[in-house]
């Protein structure tokens, strides 16, 4: 631990608050000892009850990953990196061990819920486990945009989704950290205060600064605007039936 | 970093490979600048296109605690640590941004999961830190048993709900860690592997033996048949109904 200002820092925290995605990796393999330490720590991440509705199948072969980037909206990170990780929510293991008690797993919205959040609790440690090494991650929500395509080539079973894809390698290039939304937007004391519109503009001139510093088309409000003209129509609109055939439900 | 057995770790992964849940705290205050050193760097965490759809509602308030501790089913940890943050999905924020703009956030299921997955890393970001300068945290999912009445309490407009609660502070006693499901029914390489019989069965046996370890009763088939006596019987049948009411999509 390394004292600064009279606040106490370490590594951990050093890591959180220098990390960026990382979309591009060099050639280097990930060796099997340091992937194997990153996901046991990853497992005792905390889970609902100790019911651990998730699964995280590891990817290594170049033509699946290769569909993966494809499927994912062509993002070649994901065939560049050496280790593509799948974050799946699993109901499907709890739902054997019931069976051998001749129960049947109950779902539900919430069933759904508890899933989801194990998944990505669990695949944050990951990256952050990653990242604490010195090696790049970035999470992929396209694996969200051919999901039966992705659970067919993962061979995922009923009760099984990618909530999120991951990316582990060696880091090629790293890009300039984006300012976050200013924190009283974020963060609230004892009650929640909506964010000002004063707030607002002031981010986005944070966000257009940070897009001319780093040589990029600074569209009109960078952050407002941006999500005006993309949020308008509903993302993902297959998310709903794909869940609810692959044996999540939302009732 | 340190090297054992030629593998390379770290306090990051320390942190993660130590880990337990607490759920007894010292009366210690957490003071404002180690909290917000951790607040800041739970900041960084990825977020679905920069769209940062979570929000932190700190709450110290012992009254206000009090009430919480009592509608998560009386979870005494919520009154007694020092600091207990409810970690919200958060799609309020962004349909503001968007107002500006005269455009209408679009919700849907991937909207709601965009803001859950969001929000769940955040809050694994934030325990993460905290654990790692030696503090103790607890998630709790009971946030969602009566979640009407927590929106009220923390002031939650449409579009915001608790995702978890997160107790962090000073640890008064530790308990021994459980052991995890069989790294062969979690972690699968190329293609997803279903959970054999005989793995859940070591499973049930090793988590038994936990049980005895620490002087609790164990029941029979300590996962399966805990979770067959449960599950069969969905969790939190409000929730759709509740979401629904709050601004969050499930269609």
């Amino acid at each position: 631990m390394t004292t600064t200002d009279q606040i106490t820092t370490n590594q951990t925290i050093d890591t959180l608050n220098n990390r960026v995605s990382i979309r591009d990796y060099t050639d280097e393999p990930l060796d099997d000892a340091t992937l194997t330490l990153l996901l046991n720590a990853a497992r005792r991440t905390p889970t609902s009850s100790n019911v651990q509705t998730y699964s995280f199948v590891v990817v290594r072969d170049p033509e699946r990953k290769k569909t993966l980037a494809h499927l994912a909206g062509d993002q070649k990170h994901i065939e560049q990196a050496p280790v593509f990780v799948a974050v799946c929510a699993d109901l499907n293991r709890v739902a054997r061990g019931m069976a051998l008690h001749g129960q049947t797993l109950a779902t539900n919205t919430e069933t759904t819920l508890i899933s989801v959040i194990d998944a990505a609790i669990a695949g944050q440690s990951l990256a952050l486990a990653a990242e604490s090494l010195g090696l790049g991650t970035v999470m992929i929500g396209g694996m969200r945009n051919h999901p039966d395509q992705v659970a067919e080539l993962l061979g995922l079973p009923e009760g099984v989704f990618v909530v999120y894809g991951l990316c582990i390698g060696h880091v090629a290039e790293r890009t300039p950290q984006k300012p976050r939304l200013p924190d009283e937007t974020v963060i609230h004391y004892e009650t929640y205060q909506p964010a000002s519109e004063e707030a607002l503009h002031a981010y986005d001139a944070a966000l257009a600064e940070h897009y001319r510093s780093v040589g990029r088309s600074t569209p009109d409000a960078a952050w407002t605007g941006f999500n005006a003209r993309r949020l308008g129509t509903a993302p993902r609109p297959h998310m709903r039936e794909f869940l609810e055939k692959h044996g999540f439900s939302l009732d």
